[in-house]
């Protein structure tokens, strides 16, 4: 599995029919990243099992209290519990004034060091890189500056077509194979062309988190063939005129970013208050989009 | 009833052992006062079945995050119930600031109005007065500046003694009576004397509470007689030593201060998450003050 995305909470504005504000967690190999997060986040991680020491690297989409009034209380936690290693922390400009001016006041000295990058408002960036992975903001259409993110795994090299290779092989020709280069034993002979002893390398995931916004069609470029996507869903079709006004999608509309992306599965979530039964929201995206599902709270997404 | 007191956190730090971070709720006639809000208060308030209409007041003893990191997420709840109600909000300085700051990234106006009272620290000040009470504030001896607060009923007027008085009298003249003055008739003629024609007056209640603090001796002078009181317990004595260097008491010292004023109840909270039994802080404060009870959520105190 490429990536393992769990669901902590999904509801919008206020807390209603026992569900949370948004925070997700997913891990993409043996890197961690907490989206978003709602107040009493820290609880829903405790509820979900995950443990406090995997959050490494923290993404805010925008500064609407649902998405990140849980923040300060968690890193107050990760205080109290005596955390030494570094926290990645990326968000809108603000977001570290709201930190740093709560800190001040309880004359807090965190027991480690948070980097904060600043993401930029209306601008797609690299915001992370590491071996396996990038992250990349893109640009939504909210109320407030807001941002989307893809967790895009990188190419991977050709792989070792065991079949066809017998003979053995040093780590440094075994590289050169991968990387579309013919290997020869020390006389110059031709021990093996890349052609033929490597196959095609597996395929490289995505996951795209695409946070509050207004339905922006030209996003279907962006997330092109990504394997998973979260886009909010905030009311049905009925309630579109509300949607606009509020910088919102509908179900449909999430479902038809999804079908013209070509993506693998689409996450809805976000809902509004309005909906205690859910189905509503599910039914009309999977009559544009079948392999759409909800973002029910503990749900596990893998790719 | 005077007083009606509901529990609904009382854990220090860390969210432990299910219990919550600091939040009660108080009733005193027709007024209602949310004392403290931890992070997820709004959710406890739900779950206590508090109408959110009813906080009216809100009381903040200290800039610590497990007494107020709930605040911004409850006055937005209020905001998207659409509520038009002037709410009173009384706290340190630097909560106005911090509040500010967190309305302006998300851009939102309130629906309502906040009016804001900063209490001086290390001063005691009557920060509210109604027709039926007091609020004072009294410096508490914490790691930042942090203020109890006492909630006092006005004294009350003489009471008719309707086993003496059988005449019928006018408003005018019963209120004479309550207030120590003798009533005549239109001749002029006694009708009755105000000593024997009224009882004294019910007794007036108060309730103090008294959030983070070093345990302060000096407070059993002005906390005299006080029928109910919260003291924080975070420690039992054997850690004596850990609850001065953070300023914080141990059970015995809040049991001994209840003892010294001569209170009705003592209710311990404000627990250590090392506590995962209550039972030695409870067993602690009773060999110094038996009538100690433990500030567990849900629970309910009368006077």
């Amino acid at each position: 599995m490429a990536f393992e995305l769990k669901i902590l909470g999904s509801n919008s504005a206020a807390f209603a029919h026992n569900r949370n504000h948004t925070s997700q967690f997913l891990r993409v190999q043996n890197t961690y990243f907490l989206i978003d997060c709602g107040e009493g986040t820290q609880l829903l991680l405790k509820k979900n099992k995950v443990k406090l020491s995997k959050i490494n690297n923290i993404v805010i989409s925008h500064l609407h209290g649902d998405h990140y009034y849980g923040l300060i209380g968690l890193l107050s936690t990760l205080h109290l519990f005596g955390r030494k290693t570094k926290l990645r922390l990326f968000g809108p400009p603000g977001l570290k004034e709201i930190i740093s001016i709560q800190l001040k006041y309880s004359t807090t000295t965190l027991s480690y060091d948070i980097e904060f990058t600043e993401w930029i408002p209306g601008e797609s960036q690299e915001i992370y890189e590491d071996q396996h992975i990038t992250v990349t903001t893109f640009p939504l259409n909210h109320r407030i500056p807001c941002s989307g993110f893809l967790f895009r795994e990188k190419p991977k090299k050709r792989r070792i077509n065991k079949r066809l290779v017998t003979k053995i092989l040093t780590p440094l020709q075994i590289n050169e194979l991968k990387n579309k280069r013919d290997v020869y034993d020390m006389s110059g002979k031709l021990l093996y062309e890349w052609k033929t002893a490597t196959l095609p390398p597996y395929s490289s995931h995505a996951y795209a988190f695409c946070s509050d916004t207004k339905y922006i069609p030209e996003l279907s470029e962006l997330l092109n063939n990504v394997n998973l996507i979260y886009h909010e869903a905030t009311f049905t079709e009925d309630m579109s005129e509300r949607a606009a006004l509020t910088y919102h999608s509908t179900a449909k509309q999430a479902a038809e970013l999804a079908k013209n992306a070509n993506v693998g599965k689409l996450i809805l979530g976000h809902f509004s208050t309005r909906f205690k039964d859910l189905n509503p929201i599910l039914e009309e995206a999977r009559t544009v989009f079948e392999n759409s599902e909800l973002a029910i709270e503990g749900a596990v997404f893998n790719t």
